[in-house]
């Protein structure tokens, strides 16, 4: 088992195109053992955004803090605190932090998701 | 692209023996088209724990309020809101809150670990 708090773990600027003020902190992936999915934070500072993009691969996203919008192939919607959105492969998507403070975010994905990143 | 509230998900008793004062909400799973993981919540009153137990999947945890500790087979660990615990598969394990508030939590799984609970 292992235990530890998300701060323990660095946070990396995204650096893929389209990405605006966005940070990751790959809190549990293959290094601690896991196989099968991976769990990440995301922290997007107010005005960022995560790329608009599609990929083979889901994202299952649970709203920690912050407030914001994300965008599919049907328009955008509002998202908060306690918000939860699954977005299937190869749909179009993107976060936008649209408030005021910080936006954290946990987003997971299978391990398929991380070997083409 | 599905988006809603985690408290639009009932939350249901967890019946397993051992389990006391605690609840469960399938946030993402097959029924929203998820194929590898699945995302619920954990709901544990004060004085409230999940089964002391183990099973063939890992868990991938995320403590989003309340206090308690995660027993483990090196003893007991105290864990708190931002804390992240990865239980691998097969290893024995209990969520206890000791706090005085409701302790809520993101516990997610393998598509196996569904099949046979």
């Amino acid at each position: 088992m292992k235990v530890f708090h998300y701060r323990d773990v660095k946070a990396e600027d995204v650096t893929e195109e389209g990405a605006e003020k966005i940070k990751i902190r790959w809190l549990i992936d293959e290094r601690i053992g896991a196989e099968n999915f991976f769990m990440r934070m995301f922290e997007i500072e107010p005005g960022g955004c995560s790329p608009l993009h599609s990929h083979p691969w889901e994202h299952e996203i649970f709203i920690l803090e912050g407030e914001g919008v994300v965008i599919g192939k049907d328009g955008e919607r509002k998202i908060g605190p306690g918000d939860v959105i699954f977005i299937p492969p190869n749909e179009i998507h993107q976060l936008k932090n649209t408030g005021n403070s910080l936006m954290r975010l946990l987003c997971l994905i299978p391990k398929s998701g991380k070997q083409t990143r």
